[in-house]
């Protein structure tokens, strides 16, 4: 492991892991988008952001600095709202190939 | 779970997971940046950065697009790259308390 090949290795593993948590999240939004498209709720629900932020920060141990720890959240969170608006639009899915061909 | 509570209770428990896997791959690129430092490498390696957003996008099955995949590794790698320059320092470190009050 004490190699940079060795480190890059594990980081690999810990990227195959990141992108399906990624997807799975992305699921969950969806069907929250499809939820509140039935229930005529507003897709952005800023209070409900706030939340995912300070929960991120205070499950952060570092050493990532809860800047960081924003900065990539604010970014999960503009995904999420994209996956929820294409979700909320009549007959809208945000599958993969639908949503590579926009 | 059919409910928007229920399916955040889900993100809740995904963005616990999402911290911690972020928080171990940024503790590999501490490694990886005390290894350059003491072998006198270069921090950005473009080849290596090209590799990470290659294998996120071939290991994506969606439903994210491949170009929202790209778009967190993209953050994902700025992140990591802040972490190594602190651990390239003399006497650097990147724990979460010293980078707070940078």
């Amino acid at each position: 492991m004490n190699t940079i090949e060795g480190w890059r290795r594990r980081i690999n593993e810990i990227d195959r892991q990141l992108v399906e948590l990624l997807n799975e999240r992305s699921r969950c939004a969806m069907e929250i988008g499809h939820i509140k498209h039935e229930s005529g709720l507003p897709l952005y629900q800023p209070d409900r952001e706030k939340e995912v932020l300070a929960n991120a920060e205070s499950n952060n141990h570092g050493p990532l600095p809860d800047t960081a720890i924003r900065r990539l959240f604010e970014r999960i969170l503009d995904e999420a709202r994209s996956v929820e608006r294409h979700a909320m639009e009549p007959g809208g899915s945000s599958r993969k190939d639908s949503a590579k061909h926009d």
